[in-house]
């Protein structure tokens, strides 16, 4: 194959256009495929080592991390990731409690999940800073889904079907990263994701306002307008107590996160924050037997480690559609949350996170998470944060963690049934707070209409209509706008830089000089059916604008990088119709894949290989002796 | 705004990058929206006109173009159009007959829906070729969409939501050209439309073995499977005598597409064909009195124009979705077919159509023929390709086709009910045998395997799904493909061109010089949300497989067409990665679009100045200064 290529005719300067015989097919697939699902090419330095023993151990390495970093590990890293380890697990406890209680199960649920997934993570997982738990957007997202109905109905149908729904999410997650189909993560912009987090985080805030007002009948829709209806509807059940010390805690809480900003190595104040919380509140509760008074608290919580669910997982017809549409939309989310966070954590240690394998190690912390009585887990930002400020070295402090929580599980959690709800109310509220990134919309709003467009539509969707409705339309607007970069792709005129052979486009360079008789266009982006009637028409739009008899129509497709049937047909098309103008149609510069399909069908021997050159100043250079005496072509 | 743009600062050679004041929002947004809706720039020649009158003049030519036509129509030409309306009469009522035979409607209702629409036609159509009609796979959708039981239990109600459907149809066509949505149409690609014409054909063609066979009893579904199982389960009903004329007919037809093939002069011979087994048919089943033994014919038609169904309209909410969904996607599908067929003659002739025109005129067409008793018509590829080879020099074609069938309807109705099924069987057939493009498919193949796959996913998923999910399959198999061209844009490493200020693809001209120490890259399209995690992956694998030491890394953006936020974060993510390692990053060309941003947005700054360069070869020049000096910059 290669040889095949360089042995090509070319002229002896190395100039000229390379018409040789287009790859074959299966090469042309393979390399495709490469692209598209190994752009990272991640087999390279296995398959080149010689020595059959490295190798396996380099393949190991490569698909569990663990057997990478742990033989390097060392008793200085160990005292890092210890404390790292030990401060999230502070912070686990409350969120697990508050976040499960966001997803109407039993609050011990949420202990659990964060004892199995950990190991797991830190077996499998590829960045050195993520921590595993479960997150509030995903769990609120799991409770509007399965619905207040079920609930009532049967609450431990419901838990059964959120254990199968985690199965599935875990089954989704490895999928994509087996198959390398981060592609699919691609989608979920950035500016998607801001809006995402900041409509989620109001519409939490405003759930929050039960606890706070000590509210008890009040409504499971998650819509701003609902949620408010629903406040203002039970005004006779507001508990002054319960708001003032909600306030208070929130209040307290807010403080921690400020002396966190001003005195960022003071982070362990506001880490440990929530758990004081937990502990004021029980102590109070405890003392002045809240429960008697009305404090609503957590309620029992058992001791001991996590019970199996494997027997629990239900594929009963009748709900499968529910389930696998929570497993999958909240698999999604939480992929990308969990993706894009460990990323750019990574970002700031100048390290390398590897999306698929993320996927993977998500996927089998659900599997195995669905099978040991736990919920979805991810990569949550708050927790990530606070591992990465408390210095953690490896996934080992994920570890530490998984150890701390046992240790919670088989000694301390009857403890923590005295939390008041309030407590967990506040502690949601103040996370959520600090998840709507005013600034980072502001920013989109500056510096790029249609992202700040996508963003606001997520928010404004999740808040108004629900969750996933938010996330279909913003990422629908941002598939219309890839759409729209394909199929309305910029054109411009160039015109010569002065004393140079450089080309540009004229309206960005106004200096460069038009060269009469030429219209010389750059075309970017592919070329192909949704965009082929557009540039015809742009094209023949350029002519007719043209003030001076025009002669040559010279197309640059340096930066067209592929091109269709429907493509190749339309600029034909063009030809034709100038032709009887007396304009000639000349190709600068096809690409590679590009001059391969003109070739396959007949395109080049169609429009002339003299009428293909390898730049702009050759092409004008020979046209040039050909100006005066040019004659219209006859068209094929 | 533009004086701003043009005393920019800028060497007096005209060099250097163009740093100048980025375009406001308002200015940049109308340049996009204009770029979207109005490519062609219909409305320039109006607004430069100066006279009034004559203003108004071209706007009302503009909109209804029969006013620019009409004065210079003379004799000549009008001897060429009475020529060509005739023979497309003559296949007008046979095909009219067909076609609601074929949607389950009086075939009355199809010689009507050649009377109305062809004058609507005439006067605000674009092409001077179109021929305006019913069309098979429309018809067939139709009654697939509405299906068996409403007719069996209302044929009433099911002829009237037909013409329901047919007015939404003219909406739905009228506003997508009101609002220069042609861009919808642009996703429909010609291998779609190549695979959905002969998947269909192959149903249509199963369908008429109903009527060849003489069977009564016959199922309504389209898929092969059911057809031809209904056909061998109903064997008991098979009349050989049936069978043996249909033959004849079939080979009668089919000697005159020969004839017409190898000497296109004859075209006529083809044309009239239709009309010959219609007669021919009629006439035997007249002398021996064919009803009575059992021959299956048209049965009554009445004498008389057009009864006006403006009445007949039904918004019943409860068939409501089901005539939205009839009227669009077969408004769709005659949309596209009628502008690609209309366009493909105009490419012919070197005329052009409008395509929003064209949609304008389309929805009209159905709007006035759902209030005349004619269901839905569009530009049948048989009449138009009859027309033209008629040489039709104007849409007058039309208006004699209409006058004609005004002839019919008055005067010769009756003649045709003794039209026996099994020649309008024969008719159809033969017309669909001409839709199955092997050779066109066969072609894909060779050369773009993807538009093959897209071709062949509408061809198998209409013949043994159905014509909708077929459809449905394929448009999605085409953006999925328009997105991954997106996703997973080209990059390639350039070299030097030996003795020349050229770089091009190493892959492409091997013989292009690497030059040590820089790693020079190519991207290609957008780069935004969808693509900057496999841009950044890429751009570092292009480093990693290098194997000298890397001191600059050029990419050269000419071809990028726009930027998002999260693309430039990636610019920068990969600046962070590679600034540690002692590698800077220089950026070659940004286009206006891209620059404007990038200022906006401080990349500028953040990567400064004197790394935006406007050409290779001068970034070239510039750093090799400093290569043997270069230290790492501080990151940002």
């Amino acid at each position: 194959m290669e040889s095949d290529r360089t042995s090509s005719p070319s002229s002896p300067k190395g100039w000229g256009v390379n018409f040789s015989t287009p790859r074959n097919f299966v090469v042309k697939f393979r390399s495709k495929c490469k692209e598209t699902f190994f752009p990272d090419d991640p087999f390279k330095p296995i398959s080149q080592e010689p020595n059959g023993l490295i190798k396996t151990k380099k393949t190991l390495e490569y698909f569990v991390p663990i057997f990478e970093w742990l033989p390097k590990y060392n008793l200085q890293k160990l005292w890092y990731d210890l404390l790292a380890g030990v401060t999230i697990t502070s912070l686990a406890v409350p969120q697990g409690i508050s976040y499960a209680n966001l997803a109407s199960i039993p609050p011990i649920i949420g202990l659990y999940s964060s004892f199995v997934p950990p190991f797991v993570y830190a077996m499998l997982g590829s960045s050195n800073t993520l921590a595993v738990g479960t997150v509030a957007a995903c769990s609120l997202l799991i409770s509007e889904t399965f619905g207040e109905d079920l609930l009532k109905k049967d609450p431990n149908l419901y838990l059964h079907l959120i254990f199968t729904s985690t199965f599935i999410t875990g089954v989704f997650q490895f999928a994509l990263g087996f198959f390398r189909l981060g592609i699919l993560v691609d989608f979920l912009s950035h500016s998607t994701i801001t809006g995402f987090m900041g409509g989620t985080a109001i519409i939490i805030l405003l759930q929050q306002l039960k606890g706070v007002f000590g509210i008890v009948h009040f409504t499971h829709k998650t819509d701003v307008v609902s949620v408010l209806h629903a406040l203002f509807t039970h005004r006779d059940e507001w508990k002054w107590q319960s708001a003032l010390a909600g306030l208070c805690f929130l209040i307290f809480l807010q403080s921690t996160r400020y002396i966190k900003k001003i005195k960022p190595k003071l982070f362990w104040v506001s880490a440990m924050g929530p758990m004081v919380v937990v502990l004021v509140g029980c102590l109070v509760a405890y003392l002045v037997k809240g429960t008697e008074h009305g404090i609503q608290t957590v309620g029992p919580l058992k001791k001991g480690l996590n019970p199996p669910s494997i027997q629990y997982l239900t594929f009963d017809a009748k709900y499968l559609p529910l389930v696998f549409k929570a497993g999958i939309v909240t698999g999604l989310i939480a992929m990308a949350e969990g993706i894009a966070i460990g990323r750019s954590f990574a970002v700031m240690k100048n390290e390398q996170t590897d999306g698929n394998k993320e996927m993977i190690a998500f996927g089998l912390m659900n599997i195995i998470g669905s099978f040991t009585s736990c919920y979805l887990t991810t990569g949550p930002f708050s927790k990530t944060a606070v591992n990465y400020n408390a210095g953690t070295k490896t996934p080992m402090s994920n570890v530490v963690m998984g150890i701390c929580m046992m240790l919670v599980l088989l000694f301390l959690a009857p403890l923590f049934s005295y939390t008041p709800l309030v407590g967990l109310s506040a502690i949601i509220m103040s996370a959520m707070l600090g998840l709507i990134d005013y600034e980072e919309m502001y920013h989109l709003f500056k510096v790029d209409k249609f992202d700040f467009l996508v963003c606001m539509s997520a928010f404004f969707g999740v808040s108004f209509l629900s969750m996933d409705y938010g996330l279909i339309i913003s990422v629908g607007l941002s598939v219309v706008r890839a759409l729209l970069y394909v199929a309305r792709p910029s054109t411009c005129k160039l015109g010569r830089i002065q004393n140079s052979v450089m080309f540009r486009d004229i309206e960005q360079y106004p200096g460069a000089e038009e060269m009469a008789g030429y219209v010389i266009l750059q075309l970017g982006s592919p070329i192909f059916f949704a965009n082929s009637t557009y540039i015809r028409e742009r094209i023949l739009r350029w002519i007719r604008d043209e003030h001076e008899v025009v002669e040559f129509l010279f197309l640059d497709l340096s930066g067209v990088s592929s091109i269709d049937m429907t493509g190749m047909e339309t600029l034909l098309e063009v030809r034709r119709i100038l032709g009887p103008k007396g304009i000639k149609m000349v190709i600068i510069n096809p690409r590679f894949e590009v001059l391969e399909k003109m070739m396959l069908s007949h395109f080049v021997e169609k429009i002339g290989k003299e009428y293909v050159f390898l730049s702009i100043d050759e092409a004008v250079q020979s046209c040039q002796f050909n100006l005066s005496t040019a004659k219209p072509e006859p068209c094929s």
